[in-house]
């Protein structure tokens, strides 16, 4: 498959390697061809990847991963241009975080909508699913870096694309997403992804995840 | 121990019950002495439960629980008065949200402060410590309603409230609370009591709760 990569930091570097290294072709893109690390990204992954603009990635790929950080993700998205993104698969790992020790979300991408549904409603023809963005990207693309039964969170506002992407996590190594249904619940997943530092700096390594104990009654 | 519970919802029934049930003093507060639910709680709980105004129940505590609903939390301390308030642990259950089909913060109690936070700064005689938000009240009492490992965090600015704190939890069945450090990180955990509604709604069940599986590396 022909995937486009969004981004060149380090979820964007470890999803293209996992997606090559499964046999498909993937370009990375960035606000200018020729970024430095999109060409290093190239010169590490061989003959079947390749970089760009992100215009380029858009229009190159079947299905598009946004990597970019969440709280420039819409701009990046307009530079991809909404007629490459049109009738496409947009996996949306991105999370609206305002970096610092403690980190807080955009107010206006989070709380009452989220950046996936933000993305949504501004390219309404492309299929969004939010994915992958609870966790290191490390651990996204091997779950096994973390011992025992963990979960991974999937929503978007169709089956079809949800279904396409489950396939791909499969990949990656998980086996049973939970699907939290449309793509209102990605605001819960972004706010989760904020409690990922204070974790981290707790536990002094990115290899955790949350899972849901489920009980009866 | 004389403890004070503020709010007559379902947190400060079982809460209150628990502890009567672990041989306590437990006196339930809300807005006015007589309240139809606190009269009903000390009818089902014998001896050691009474009821009053929140000042009544701050007064009588030498811990006060806050499980009141978040969104008025600030206010029923208010009523309860912080000359009743002063020197004493407040373990602080409640989540600032918005009820609705979707639940969010409100948005002055979330993201860059918490409901935790912003009673500290109020109270600052007060010994704040955030815990047990995070999960269905049944849950918060009997953890063994949801199978298998789970977590529950805890935080604060000192330690030593922690300590009995953590002391409480542990008659309460929680063997491990994870010490998330200062009541900073109360942001986190009431954000992910906004999970709570979406995973309620998927498994039909409130006996669920989260686990964080960590690795090494």
């Amino acid at each position: 498959m022909k995937i486009g990569i969004l981004g060149t930091g380090m979820v964007g570097n470890a999803i293209g390697a996992k997606l090559i290294q499964l046999g498909h072709q993937v370009k990375m893109g960035s606000r200018t061809a020729g970024n430095e690390k999109a060409v290093e990204w190239v010169e590490q992954n061989g003959s079947t990847a390749s970089q760009g603009t992100f215009r380029d990635a858009a229009s190159f790929a079947e299905i598009i991963f946004n990597c970019t950080a969440g709280a420039v993700s819409l701009e990046a998205l307009e530079m991809a241009g909404a007629e490459n993104l049109s009738g496409k698969i947009l996996v949306d790992i991105a999370n609206p975080l305002v970096r610092g020790t403690f980190p807080s979300l955009v107010p206006s991408l989070s709380n009452t909508t989220s950046l996936g549904e933000e993305i949504q409603k501004r390219y309404p023809e492309t299929k969004v699913v939010k994915t992958l963005n609870t966790m290191m990207c490390n651990v996204m693309v091997d779950p096994s870096l973390v011992p025992g039964e963990h979960d991974i969170f999937i929503c978007g506002n169709d089956n079809e694309p949800k279904l396409k992407v489950r396939e791909i996590l499969n990949w990656f190594g998980w086996k049973a997403p939970i699907d939290l249904g449309d793509l209102s619940n990605a605001r819960y997943t972004e706010m989760l992804s904020a409690f990922w530092m204070p974790l981290f700096n707790l536990y002094g390594t990115p290899n955790f995840n949350f899972k849901v104990s489920v009980g009866k009654g």
